[in-house]
């Protein structure tokens, strides 16, 4: 027999989840997570999305993220998740302030959130350091404790230069005069997922800078390709902007991707990196399960 | 401003469309249908569909119809998205009967529902009479009144016979061994939009013969492409079967489309086509218009 849950659509720069509230509402009828997730995101017989999300409460933080990618797998993070997760955390009173944390499988991330008349209009989370070093990001190659800036790389006889850079997921950045022209798919498909270069793949970044508070920036993502928008990697862009002296620290940047606007700045007193955009709420209401 | 609106999105088969409930709530809000459905419709920053689909009064009948698909074209009518308007018609007690007529822009269709416990489980739609004649379906060529039954075809050199026929649009069918190396992408991209034989296009359909009442049917849309289910395809599939005498008048046939089975009969007695399949409700609840 079926049954019926609450659910809520958002999405973060057109990056969209099935969001689920376990503070609120009892979801243990739901045998599993996985299978859920696959269910939800089908875009013919589900409600469609990139993924599911569950808003849950944390012994660590003040709620609890987990996140299950279209395919079933469970996600580490997600920056585009993490600014729905506050907006919906905020809005529907599971938290009481405008600062809190949320509990992810890669550790405790700070938000906060910016309100105009209740509702959650942007959202900043604090994505930590970057990882800088070599044998870390990772990058294969020597000199395992040396940053990896402008490094060279042929791919089918070009020889392209890059910066590598990780927010807790690895990725590479190749700096262009114009980003409608750039070599994405090329290199996209031959450096995400199978490169020796990434041991572990690497989400492929290209950036078009624009002045010295605004870039253009587009993503092959390892294991899904071209998206809309990421979150780490517009982050990374940044960093990569900044090691190679394009853009400063302590200046806030727009971003600019596919799915629309971020805002990061790379704080030099913590070395931490802050993530501003939007969240969106886009339906709420009742799945119901067969 | 923005405006919230209470829907609900259904499936006939994997044909996916949000419903909006002209008879119960005030659409007036509503600016655009055309852009309202390709907002609903976005899978990223919308919910996620085919199209939108209006349950309206109607003068003539018991409800209307209006459909737009996801590009903001009005459609004439759907069969998938018929099964849906006759399931929420029912239980939305719109409608008092388990047989009652629904006004599309192709004229009067009439469903009748199969209920359990309150719940529509199938639903048959008349499709009304299949159209034969070469004018009128229309395929190029003399003899403008003759039906059109294993017309010879030479597309890339190779040469195809095919039966076509109009349930409301124009199908072409072909009979091959097997679906799976049917060749459905280079014939459809070829045929279905632009060929000469067909005046106004056509949707090309592969029929797979399992038995005397069952078959395999896949379907290249025009305009569309493969989809996973097409309603008056399934009726063609079935017509053009029996105008090859691979099956029989009066005999309900099931056909298996990628999304599911519909049943189809061709009665002779009134030389109407009956379908009968599923419609599932996916999820209800309030879009939010920014």
């Amino acid at each position: 027999m079926g049954w019926a849950i609450p659910f809520t659509k958002m999405h973060g720069l057109g990056n969209c989840y099935i969001y689920l509230d376990g503070c609120s509402h009892d979801l243990s009828m739901i045998a599993s997570y996985p299978q859920l997730s696959e269910q939800v995101a089908d875009p013919f017989k589900g409600i469609g999305s990139d993924g599911l999300i569950l808003i849950l409460p944390s012994t660590q933080a003040d709620v609890q993220m987990r996140i299950f990618n279209k395919d079933g797998s469970e996600a580490m993070n997600c920056g585009n998740g993490l600014r729905c997760v506050a907006k919906y955390a905020y809005e529907h009173h599971l938290v009481n302030e405008r600062r809190f944390a949320i509990e992810t499988r890669s550790g405790l991330m700070l938000a906060e959130v910016h309100v105009r008349d209740g509702v959650v209009e942007q959202v900043t989370i604090d994505m930590g350091e970057p990882v800088l070093e070599r044998a870390r990001i990772p990058v294969a190659g020597a000199g395992g404790g040396e940053r990896v800036i402008r490094d060279r790389l042929t791919v089918s006889g070009k020889e392209y230069t890059f910066t590598a850079v990780s927010m807790g997921n690895p990725h590479a950045l190749f700096f262009v005069e114009d980003i409608d022209t750039a070599p994405i798919h090329e290199l996209g498909a031959l450096l995400a997922d199978t490169h020796p270069l990434f041991p572990n793949g690497a989400n492929i970044g290209f950036i078009a800078p624009i002045s010295r508070h605004e870039l253009r920036y587009r993503v092959w993502e390892r294991g899904s390709g071209i998206t809309q928008a990421c979150g780490t990697g517009a982050c990374a862009s940044v960093v990569a902007s900044i090691l190679e002296q394009r853009l400063d620290q302590d200046t806030p940047v727009t971003v600019h991707l596919d799915g629309g606007d971020l805002r990061i700045i790379w704080q030099s007193d913590n070395n931490h990196v802050l993530m501003t955009g939007e969240a969106e709420t886009i339906c709420e209401g009742t799945y119901f399960q067969r």
